[in-house]
């Protein structure tokens, strides 16, 4: 008599209960859950047994054991700078933001009506970027200042007079930064030259140039005079700026800039380790429609009434695709909020005291140490101490303080929000100098901001911690996230973000590691990440899996470098063709041209699978030249192809490389590893089948895993630093930090530990099962466009509406708005068919909340029969008006068509519990002609 | 030029900005604040200086601080047992519920259209309570399984037969509830004896009898036989029972018992160090209206739907005062809800698959140790071990594992849910023995449980971690709690509940506790404890601060019991009188009967001061009985009596003590010194003044502070340890843990320790001007009942509508009820003058939302006027129909007298982030008369 001590994860993280399966298995015809994996996942792709992983471990037991890793982690002091600051993020806004559900598991705002409140937050932030680099637009975040930076001067070169000229890069610039722009530079062939700017711009046709404020010494310049003459030479000027020193000193748009990035971590983002944190890139007037990545935007809803929604979407990679100026699909939303809500808590004076504080510690110190080698600073020394620097650096860490050995010669101190006088007193100590009381501020006059920034009253309204918690959760009310409802978004993997997973990102001893702290402080996070790295490896079947890109496009960036990087090494120089199926994500066409590749498209057939045919005709007339194919399996038509060996024999024997796209894992694990059946790279996408919430639009991970051949390119250290237990990788650097996105890999770590191999294979099966379960319940009502030849589908399935639309006029899209008001997330709209809504149920919803889902689109395509039998005008009827407010449903005067009871109370189960959408639908194209981007007056908001 | 690390926590925690305060002194016409204090607060009272407190820590420095401390506490495998369980909380009930801003800043449900969530979480209580137990009505909650049975035989006392007879207490009771029962006996003078009640019924009359199942020792035992002899004896029948182990056993309503009573904290609650943990008490048909405590009660809204609300208040002290059978006024709300929740979550089997581990592991453990004493047990086992228990208890602490060291010969060892095999090898090892590989079960085929359990839906419906967080979600969205409102309710003081001084309670450190843990593992704690009595000694002005009492109504029993001793010691055995305001909280005049006095009323005059004549009237009939009086200052009118040194005088020269109940002490944190001004004891509420937050209805915090000469008297520990850092202390123990609900004082110590003496002190004052200025602005719409004579109130001000009910009909209630359409929970209704509202801003809500409120409040009395002047009838007017729900506002048949939008705006700033109220106005006398206290069939929610 022997039982567990706690109840399985797995059952906690599966939805269907036992009795559930049962019945959804009956429904479908199969007698049980396994008979039905059989004939949905082909044979020829199943692996023999099981996962090799440690056994699950309940909650208490991961807990216990994260805790026991995290004490290997060595808190410290942490005053290295280099890109990374130290900072109190308030606790209000640590519970209320990145400890709550409501934040964290929300999608990315695609669906603005039901996302006005993270909206809100993320334009606070634009605002805020805005006003304090004085550019007029500033964009919702993106993944790392590296590539923020990397972005910057591909816009550069865009934009620029001198296209064929050089990047330069000032030698003041962040060592990461960089690093990652060169690699980036030379897949695409062009040129980068660091060059010291204080001495004036390099001869030559230059195309755009970065500058660093404060630069990585910490050294601060007037750039006003450079900016001009690069101007004058036809050169653009990016600078990369710290928001908080923009407080007090004149910001990059004053002084000419057309571009500001940088990294908003300082902004109440703890270090993690190197991520995830927020970048930030801001543009003069006339590059808005350049800009990369999100952009929220201000327009109107139907009532007119101001709203929030992603502007100028067309621009985007999903769009775009290998026409796309950038990759980037996802931001750093749950970051770029955080920071945003920093500044909102502390207002311009509260930034400003805390920058004058940073400020004064750092001429205090300046005061203290002789060899300060610059004069104007910011909050960085980078202090002369000839051959002693390692000795100082080892002697502050004796003492708890991490400083940054610069060189043999030099040290680098930096100050920040959380440095004492009796850090201050330390340091003075280990240099053997006697600490003033004070010291001169060393902001010359010249460089001392004059204007005002952050005046819109949202920096004002919130400054109590009362109404800071009241602001969080009005605005996180007005949003749908998965604390309220499924997301049953196709291809978007929206399962649950169990809390035993996200409690340990914010325990100070993962939370508080600086990424360049020494190796010896670091081992519970070297150990965690091996172990993640190891056990991906494991489930994929790949050699070695890297966690640095932190982000799937990044990810993608990373496989196909490896790729690129292999085929120079064997000196196949001309292999730059990469092969595409027609249903792809827009991504991974981004991605190619990125790593240098030429897009071929390769078609799809009647079925959705790959056209055999055009795959062969499109190898042969590229034979010589055929770098890669980008496939995704399960394909993002929701189906398993029998055929994929085939397809992946067939490119490997045209000396190919073959990328399966890992978008989809959430079908394959455990039952199927991409690296055995024909793939050589794949990345994942953690913030998918691996638990990372999607925090609103970000932080994803988007680890690459490839096969033993490629092991030597996947990304290398943009710091430089050789690790011995990365050896034998040097690979281009895809992140700033050396890993990645650090910060949140202990969601990742924890799902694995606590699922094992059996409940990992069971998650695969209960997702198949669902997906299953809606399309056949749903098929008649909607037809599913595409299954297997089982006629079953894999893990999510796409619901034909074109032809209802050429029937009624109802679309897809009146469709998922008027889901709202039965209070679900729409499905994908029009991707990967446009006309189309693609449902993922994923495993961990039960059969009541599948079949509240099912029940709805049920009743919605009754009511797309009234529209179609002619009982209502379309323009009229609930669809099209649909979400309804609660404004408009009870407005005294109600013109409608239809009752106000039909539309608010369709089913009778909303009546408990109805969520209200905040606005009407939004018009976006009004938005976008219109382009606003930062907080609208509050005036507009009265009626 | 210095600057600060980081910005004053008071900045942040008191709400009015620095141009805040500027303007509402304006308004109040006083040049400053400490002008305003000045003539608000008697000069006789002030002190002459700031309060003598260590500087104020900033937010991080708190948190380094209170992580120093932790460290000085020992985790350990707590297998003590003795009424102290380890429990896994589940994580997304920890995050979700215990951590949850939603849920725990929410007030007591006393306005139930609010409170539907918490209600229907605590129904839920209710009903899984009644179904374990077999009875046919629990309660929402009591405040620790001691005091539980302190009430149990309260209750039996007045409804047994042989109301004279002893109470018995079965030897094998836990020894703390013993102790405590034994006190609180004394007090009232009856008899209370213990016997080893399996040797059968002793002679004699017998009013009522305790059983504790399984016993201390942890022997089970069939009490059917003496349960029938009991009543054939005329006596009553209260089983302790352990809640886990009832999913095993035959529950005690089928036993025949009466009551049954006992602790919900293995039911995911840390042990906290003690507490606070949820008691239950269940009772049999017909004792239903002798129920002590908060009863949750189903009855029916203004349109007829099921709704929750607090059922059979009249019976409650503060209706009945003096005449109430128990001064209990809160519960531990949201222990019980943690509770409540783990049930749903692990449902009727998931509870009993951990029973039957916990069993198996204590059937292995017996099955290798040869001295097991009892034969039958669920969880714990007592071993004879002659001489050598405390050498084994030392063994096994030194390999991690807290054993119970019974007495010299006998070692206890209890099972939990959080055993493991290797927990159980190393007790193996400890003893010298061989672990087999299982052990039988031992209850007996007669003592199973055959009957089933929380059959009710709830309890299978939520069982995924998904559909468990929307259902958490769900219910606190139905409530306002302070994360979305203001809620001025006066004397309750709802002031910010900070993030920062919330999350060390949920840090292992603190809470993986045991109560009865040895000294030297828990330094922690008792640092912790040491100093926040010592400060709260120093704010109040008090000799001694015992943090025992685990709710106000606790702190003043244990402040009563030391006045009665201290007579008692001096011989002065006919002091017994207490006098007491008629203005006094009906909880003052409940806690003095229980204390064994007897109370004299005085009278209020004119001016809603204490009536002089009347006093010494009532002194002079009273002079050599007079045992104390209990003033509440400033008083529950709101306003600093001039007085109140005189009225301590007269008592004093009469013989008698002087008790002045804390409540409002958030008027005169660092002004004023109740122990300086004539107090010889107060109680505190920490969950008021010192920000532990209200849980929606406990948990509380109620110290009781004295003078030197009662120093002996406060509450002494009944577990019976002598402490060296508590000598002295040998009172009454008030509590079964030594120090109550010590797993919320980390609250209330950072509380102090972030805002140090000027921060306290600006907090007080703040709370003056908030008050004042509401007051103010109010007056002319509402009158203002009572100020002092400077014209100026004190922290919170009465609101007299009974001119305007005479006038207009319209009630306070229903001015109480319309405010939940303008988003706000009501004042304190009808106390302490019935027809009126208190307001109690407190110092936390900035000028922005005092506005907002009293922005609604004049709105609403212009709605009053349009009853007033005939145009709406009173029944059909908003007023009376308050609260509207969503469903009635867009309700196709609208036939209200006047229109939607009016009912659902009258504001415009109400037009966005609209709260609904779930529910209509609740028929309380309905639900009264009908009285169903479980959960309810879901068909009774269709429409």
């Amino acid at each position: 008599m022997t039982f567990p001590t706690e109840t399985n994860f797995s059952d906690r993280h599966i939805g269907p209960r036992p009795g559930d399966a049962e019945h959804m298995l009956k429904v479908l015809g199969y007698p049980s859950l396994d008979k039905l994996v059989d004939v949905a996942v082909p044979a020829s792709i199943r692996i023999a047994e099981g996962l090799d992983l440690p056994d699950a471990l309940s909650e208490s037991e991961a807990l216990a054991e994260l805790r026991r890793i995290a004490a290997r982690n060595t808190t410290a002091v942490q005053m290295i700078g280099q890109g990374y600051y130290d900072t109190v993020t308030p606790p209000v806004i640590r519970r209320n933001v990145l400890e709550s559900p409501a934040w964290y598991t929300a999608y990315t705002p695609y669906q603005p009506e039901i996302s006005q409140g993270r909206l809100e937050a993320l334009l606070n932030f634009q605002t805020m970027v805005q006003d304090l680099t004085a550019l007029p637009i500033a964009n919702a975040s993106l993944l790392d200042e590296a590539s923020a930076v990397a972005e910057a001067v591909l816009l550069m070169r865009r934009s620029g007079r001198n296209k064929g000229g050089r990047t330069v890069l000032d030698a003041d610039c962040l060592p990461q930064t960089i690093a990652v722009v060169k690699g980036r530079a030379e897949a695409l062939g062009f040129e980068i030259e660091v060059a010291d700017l204080s001495n004036g711009l390099p001869e030559g046709d230059v195309n755009g140039i970065v500058l660093q404020q404060p630069g990585t010494s910490g050294a601060l310049r007037d750039h006003a005079d450079l900016i001009a003459k690069a101007h004058d030479a036809g050169a653009l000027v990016t600078v990369a700026a710290d928001l908080l020193a923009l407080t007090l000193i004149t910001p990059p748009g004053e002084q000419g800039a057309d571009i500001a990035v940088g990294s908003a971590q300082r902004f109440g983002v703890p270090l993690f380790f190197g991520g995830p944190h927020a970048a930030y890139m801001a543009v003069r007037k006339g590059l808005e429609r350049m800009l990369p990545g999100r952009l929220v935007g201000v327009s109107k809803d139907a009532d007119g009434a101001p709203a929030y929604r992603l502007a100028l979407q067309t621009r985007e990679q999903h769009i775009r695709r290998e026409k796309a100026t950038s990759n980037i699909c996802t931001a750093q939303a749950l970051l770029a909020i955080v920071a945003s809500m920093y500044g909102v808590y502390h207002g311009p004076d509260g930034l400003k005291a805390i920058a004058e504080g940073v400020h004064s510690r750092a001429a205090r110190l300046a005061a203290a140490l002789p060899g300060t080698v610059h004069g104007q600073f910011f909050d960085t020394l980078l202090v002369k101490a000839e051959g002693k620097a390692q000795e100082l650096v080892s002697a502050a860490e004796k003492r708890g303080i991490n400083l940054r050995l610069a060189d043999s010669d030099h040290v680098g101190i930096s100050c920040d929000e959380t440095t004492t006088d009796a850090h201050l007193e330390t340091i003075a100590e280990v240099f053997g100098v006697e600490l003033p009381g004070g010291g001169e501020a060393t902001i010359p006059a010249e460089l001392q901001r004059t204007s005002s920034y952050m005046t819109h009253p949202v920096f004002a309204l919130h400054r109590s911690e009362t109404q800071m918690l009241r602001y969080l959760r009005a605005l996180s009310d007005r949003d749908l996230a998965l604390d309220r409802t499924m997301i049953p978004l196709g291809s978007c993997t929206m399962k649950l973000n169990a809390t035993v997973e996200m409690e340990p990102i914010s325990w100070p001893e993962f939370a508080t590691i600086h990424p360049f702290a020494p190796e010896h402080q670091t081992e519970g996070w070297r150990h965690l990440i091996d172990d993640l790295e190891n056990r991906l490896a494991e489930i994929t079947g790949y050699a070695k899996v890297s966690i640095q890109p932190n982000a799937g496009s990044q990810g993608e960036l990373a496989g196909l470098l490896a790729i690129r990087n292999y085929h120079l090494s064997r000196g196949d120089e001309a292999r730059t063709v990469c092969l595409i199926p027609s249903s792809a994500h827009g991504t991974n066409a981004a991605s190619a041209v990125l790593a240098g590749m030429k897009v071929v498209v390769v078609k799809t057939a009647q079925n959705g699978n790959i056209d055999h045919d055009d795959l062969q005709a499109k190898i042969e007339a590229n034979r010589e030249t055929l770098s890669a194919i980008m496939i995704t399996y399960p394909s993002t038509h929701g189906v398993f192809e029998e055929d994929v060996r085939w397809v992946c024999d067939q490119v490997h024997s045209a000396g190919g490389q073959v990328y399966i796209d890992g978008a989809n894992l959430n079908a394959l694990v455990g039952l199927a590893k991409p690296g055995e059946f024909g793939g050589d790279v794949s990345h994942l996408n953690l913030h998918k089948t691996f638990c990372i919430p999607h925090g609103g639009g970000g932080p994803g991970v988007g680890p690459v895993a490839v096969a033993e051949h490629l092991v030597p390119f996947l990304p290398g250290d943009a710091n430089g630093v050789q690790r011995d237990d990365h050896d034998g990788v040097s690979g281009v650097p895809i992140s700033a930090s050396r890993f990645g996105s650090a910060g949140v890999l202990p969601i990742s770590w924890a799902y694995v530990a606590l699922m094992g191999s059996e409940g990992l294979t069971a998650a695969t099966k209960s997702a198949l099962l669902a997906a299953n379960y809606v399309a056949a319940r749903l098929n008649e009502h909607f037809p599913v466009l595409y299954s297997g030849e089982n006629g079953l589908v894999a893990h999510e399935c796409i619901l034909d509406l074109r032809a209802l639309t050429a029937r009624t006029g109802v679309t897809a899209e009146d469709v998922a708005k008027r889901l709202i008001d039965y209070g679900f997330h729409a499905p994908t709209l029009s991707f990967p068919v446009a006309g189309t809504l693609m449902v993922e149920p994923t495993e961990s919803e039960d059969l009541a909340e599948l079949d509240r889902f099912i029940d709805a689109m049920i009743a919605i395509r009754g009511e797309i029969d009234r529209v179609g039998s002619g009982e209502w005008q379309l323009e009229e009827s609930p669809l099209r008006q649909a979400p309804h407010t609660a404004q408009m449903l009870i407005s005294d005067d109600w013109s409608s068509a239809y009752p106000r009871e039909l539309a608010a109370f369709p089913l009778r189960t909303l009546r408990h519990d109805k969520y209200f959408a905040p606005v009407r639908r939004i018009d976006g194209a009004h938005g976008d002609r219109n382009l606003v981007c930062s907080c609208p007056p509050i005036e507009e908001f009265e009626d």
